[in-house]
């Protein structure tokens, strides 16, 4: 990065580290609609219930529905110096765009702004002491995700998709964007594998169940398991944080831009 | 605009209209996944089989899935002047970064690429002479739909939605978006409304059927209809061209950036 050395120069960039966040895991699937931010709010949810201090960091600043979901909705409260206090529920302290700007006026932004809502997200939400930060990426490879490359390190990431073709088209950019930046993939998760119909309870197969799980083995990535909800929610998350340990302990690690 | 009104210079901006092209119409919708792409897929076959000249520019950079949907996968020719030369399917002539960027690697792109894509795209295609171009829009109210704000003055928008409660938050900030930049919203479209058993053959009401028509009564714009496939595919083509004609003939028009 031309400024990563300029150690104290207002232009200094990073990544570096947050002061007190342990880990930060990214949900993301290159595809829109596929379950990615179910997959983020459960995770945390599921590790706040297990004792983790953790938050959830709605990146998707043109559709935010972390609030919707986490069922907050006040205005997060301004301190001093512009920190911003997150809101809380379930045990997980979230931040979102959705809070700041309630209602259907869209945030009709470029880039460059995005930029600065994703490091404010990072570096003036008042997070404190965290085990886990997790972050629900929007769909694409674009400004939120190299912005977040460049101003914090991942632990790693969960890449989710269906098991739809166009879906895996996209997870496997998803993939390969990961292994550019080198963050750890810590899995693939399958969300919609099957559908249950309410009225004669026969499985539905609406795509082809088993083509995330396929790809997982093609990009040698470990396969993080179908829907993580009901009572697959804890598995899921003890196999995440036993991924983490594991990617934690295998290598020096540091994604591609990050200054040491 | 900053440079609206330098006619000439190199930092002339528009939107002007494209030479030979009668109608620009994008299809949007906020969030991923919703059925954007098969939706803006099936118009532009249908306008092609009734006769119309037609084209279809896949804006989805991060995720292009139209070569996919549309069965094209050669390499576009580049002819001389760096024009290039559109592929033809179901007798709609197509363009999409995944025809020039095959494979899974992704395009890890900040904001200014995403804008010479999209003018590149518009402008240095040979469209030749067409009655529609459709525009499959990416997700989210960012770059590239900014961009083609500024390049081409649009004929109109359709803003598909499921009737999922984070579809439609979504899709209503699409409307506002649209409207805020005085672009015809021609209607909404409800897909994933509803899903047929294949085994017992009962319907069964995934999200909860009706939530796009009353988000469009909400805001006053044309309810086009769910899930436009099959049978209903030439309805939902014919009403867009209503729409079209009713548009055109009402009001003088121009988005809110266009330099006449």
């Amino acid at each position: 990065m031309a400024h990563g050395h300029q150690h104290g120069s207002p232009q200094q960039q990073g990544p570096f580290p947050l002061p007190g966040v342990s880990n930060i895991i990214a949900i993301g699937s290159g595809k829109g609609g596929v379950g990615k931010t179910t997959v983020a709010v459960n995770l945390a949810v599921a590790l706040a219930k297990m004792g983790y201090k953790t938050g959830l960091l709605d990146a998707d600043i043109y559709g935010p529905n972390v609030p919707l979901m986490m069922n907050t909705n006040q205005q997060p409260r301004v301190l001093t110096e512009n920190l911003i206090e997150p809101l809380q529920n379930f045990g997980v302290k979230v931040i979102s765009v959705g809070l700041l700007n309630p209602g259907d006026k869209p945030l009709v932004w470029r880039g460059p702004m995005l930029h600065s809502i994703i490091r404010q997200f990072l570096q003036q939400v008042v997070w404190g002491e965290l085990d886990y930060l997790v972050v629900d990426l929007p769909p694409g490879t674009g400004d939120v995700v190299i912005s977040l490359f460049q101003t914090v390190p991942l632990t790693g990431a969960v890449v989710v998709s269906t098991p739809s073709d166009v879906s895996l088209q996209d997870g496997r950019k998803a993939i390969e964007m990961f292994r550019t930046a080198r963050v750890d993939v810590l899995g693939l998760v399958e969300n919609m594998s099957h559908f249950v119909c309410p009225h004669c309870h026969q499985e539905i197969d609406i795509f082809s169940k088993g083509g995330v799980e396929r790809t997982a083995r093609e990009f040698a990535v470990p396969f993080l398991g179908t829907s993580p909800h009901a009572k697959s929610l804890y598995d899921f998350a003890k196999q995440v944080i036993m991924r983490v340990a594991e990617v934690k302990s295998s290598a020096p690690g540091g994604n591609i831009l990050q200054v040491q």
